[in-house]
């Protein structure tokens, strides 16, 4: 059955008033595939859908939506149930959900949940979203370290319905500091009465509850873990991130640098509407616009030169696009490379180093190229000025593609700003003016 | 201690021959760490670190390393022990690294090892790499769907020194077929002879072994799984793709996607040397370079406009750029978003439906901007040329940057062809055209 017999079929269902056939259908879904469904569904079954799921397949279905539908639903079931099915939530899902309601709402909701949630889910909301307190949930378990096997065995029974994402129990001490950390396979191939502390693993990796969420997944990717804990500054465990949670960053940080690169606006998606695109997009190409201007300013600081020798204009696109893409280039590999180095001076020299000799090889080639071609054409004094301009350009084009990135990365300035159209556009500018002033001073031979 | 504290304290074991201060030291390091320590000892110092790592050790680190450094431990410690050292790899990277020696040196290996492993890993390396056959792994245990948990436990009792990074048993039943998965909670949670058929989970969600490995990432990322079991046409269970691989995928897209709209060449990183870089990049700019020179040959075509009315030239790159720049704006969503979509008419129409409405707001804000502009500094004619032809280049734009990935993605070619820089040097071409044939139509009111 594809997506669409299958909102079909759960139409007829809802308008039959069939329960039983529909919850039979929910039963065998995976969340992701009823927040599918409900997404698929005219707005006018929504409510009589929502009726019919429990709280824990609203809790499921809700953690897949974006906010705005998120929100809908919220409204839709009212305070009493919204709050049976926040308890069900990962509270990490939950505090951004919350973050995105009025103070009062937020207030109002919370009062309505089980207070021990409640507190965890308000402590969540003070930690910055991209931060591991943000991305962590309070959906584990922990055990002290004097237990048996036995003794943790049935505290996990009393946790039975807990999300079944979980693969390790957790150990602390007295002080309730993290100790340990134990997975259910090492408790299936021990001893029922075995003591946790001789069989946990006791160098546990954790990260600070202030890590930013990049050098948290950067962590777990190069542990191959599935979860980390995390800790405050004196190591007592308040929640652990999972991996889900760290491909959902991964996604995000790579999303963020093609927008960085292509400076197309924040979160703009295929669902996005045209509008709210464009307002993402504007002020990045009216600033854009202004700065193309310069451009033209530069060129008509040239005019004599210009009216002199028309022919300059040929080369003129072909040198400016040249530079901009070799600056795009080295952009992208800076960007993309910033995740996985840290910038530390030897790696920056070498850097620059390398992207210097790229920046000569690719100039001699392309210039010694185009030197051929406009002497054939035009003849040597051409072949001079658009070969020479060329191979110049071409190695400031890679030198800002490069520098320019890494100098805002090293003063916390927001990379966005390195975009590639930026980039481009200030290249544009850099190729001019070598370009015409290398006519200009060989236009008595022209 | 610090990673350079790290190294200077190994070396002076090694210098020492301190095995066993040496052996405590590593038995606290991760892979990754231990990996890391590798490529930071000088050279000299690699055959004897070598020497004190266990098989299993030295199987760990292998998996961490880049081809050629994995390759030369393969040399430095000789066929037979070598082989060790394969059994005990994860045979998905054990494939991979296969792949890259020659098929004598593969049957030399293949040999060596124990026939059970080799045999799975060849079959490994018949699979296309980026397929979940290519990802899969075999460290993952199979029960039978008529055992207890009892048996359960004493299965994976011999599997014990199997890796740690297992979190269910799949169930399989007299012809093989993967008819249910169960986890280690359930066990723990069950009657020690309870019926793994009674516990099990069985509308188990498995992938074909020929499904794409960015379809596999997806599917774990959707439904939050950390492994998900590949089958045969006859549902018979080949292995496992883990989570930490599917991450490495994500990543590996991410990259794929930025060299595409940066043509900025494969797998460039902080380490590739210049000379490689710049071979990579190479083939684009050349191409892109005679594309640069249509631009001139488009321009010569309007000498006589030129000739008359060089001021024409000073609006030339700001209306050049802000196309490339629309462009590469739509061309960033596409390519982003094929990665989460599938891509049926309705999507289509819908996104090309959106970037026509983006196109028509941002060339009627960018143009009239410009034209106001041009007005004040040059009259209505300029204004009218200058204005018209950017809301009409802005529209061709959006267009050519969301059209011509979808044609491609469609018609199956390889979209790295629609790279960033290409479609900005069309857009310069497409601008060039409608800016001078408009400034011509209107050649004799200026």
């Amino acid at each position: 059955m594809n997506a669409d017999q299958l909102t079909v079929l759960i139409i007829k269902y809802l308008k039959e008033n069939k329960k039983g056939a529909l919850e039979k259908v929910i039963d065998e879904l995976q969340p992701y595939d009823i927040a599918q469904l409900y997404q698929n569904l005219p707005g006018k079954h929504h409510f009589k859908f929502l009726l019919y799921l429990s709280p824990q397949q609203i809790a499921d279905l809700i953690q897949e939506l974006d906010s705005d539908l998120q929100i809908e639903i919220l409204h839709r079931l009212g305070i009493e149930k919204s709050s049976k099915v926040m308890d069900l939530m990962e509270n990490d899902d939950l505090a951004d959900l919350l973050s995105e309601l009025s103070v009062e709402k937020i207030q109002e909701y919370l009062a309505a949940m089980k207070s021990e949630d409640s507190t965890y889910v308000q402590n969540l909301m003070t930690y910055s979203p991209e931060t591991a307190g943000g991305l962590m949930t309070n959906q584990f378990v922990w055990i002290k370290n004097d237990y048996t096997v036995r003794d943790a065995v049935d505290k996990l029974k009393s946790f039975a319905e807990m999300n079944h994402t979980i693969y390790y129990l957790y150990v602390i001490n007295d002080n309730k500091e993290l100790v340990g950390v134990v997975s259910y396979r090492d408790m299936l191939l021990s001893n029922i009465d075995e003591k946790i502390s001789d069989i946990m693993f006791n160098r546990v990796i954790s990260v600070p509850v202030d890590l930013d969420q990049e050098e948290v997944a950067q962590l777990i990717q190069r542990y191959d873990f599935v979860a980390v804990p995390v800790v405050d500054e004196k190591n007592k465990l308040l929640g652990i991130v999972t991996v889900d949670d760290v491909i959902d960053v991964v996604i995000q940080e790579a999303n963020e640098d093609i927008e960085k690169l292509s400076a197309s606006g924040k979160d703009i998606d295929f669902n996005t509407k045209a509008t709210t695109a464009s307002f993402r997009r504007l002020p990045w190409l009216i600033l854009l616009l202004f700065i193309g201007l310069i451009s033209g300013s530069i060129i008509s600081g040239f005019e004599d030169t210009l009216e002199q020798v028309v022919a300059l204009v040929f080369f003129m696109p072909m040198i400016a696009g040249m530079t901009g893409n070799t600056g795009t280039q080295s952009l992208a590999v800076v960007v993309r490379g910033l995740i996985s180095h840290d910038l530390d001076r030897k790696t920056v020299v070498k850097l620059v180093t390398r992207e210097l000799g790229v920046g000569l090889i690719i100039g001699i080639t392309c210039g010694a190229l185009i030197a051929i071609i406009a002497y054939v054409w035009l003849g040597p004094i051409y072949s001079l000025i658009v070969g020479g301009s060329l191979i110049l350009t071409l190695i400031i084009g890679t030198m800002a593609g490069t520098i320019i990135p890494l100098l805002l990365y090293r003063f916390n300035i927001d990379p966005a700003v390195a975009s590639g159209p930026l980039i481009t556009t200030l290249n544009d500018i850099f190729s001019l003016i070598v370009y015409f002033s290398f006519a200009t001073a060989f236009l008595s031979y022209l």
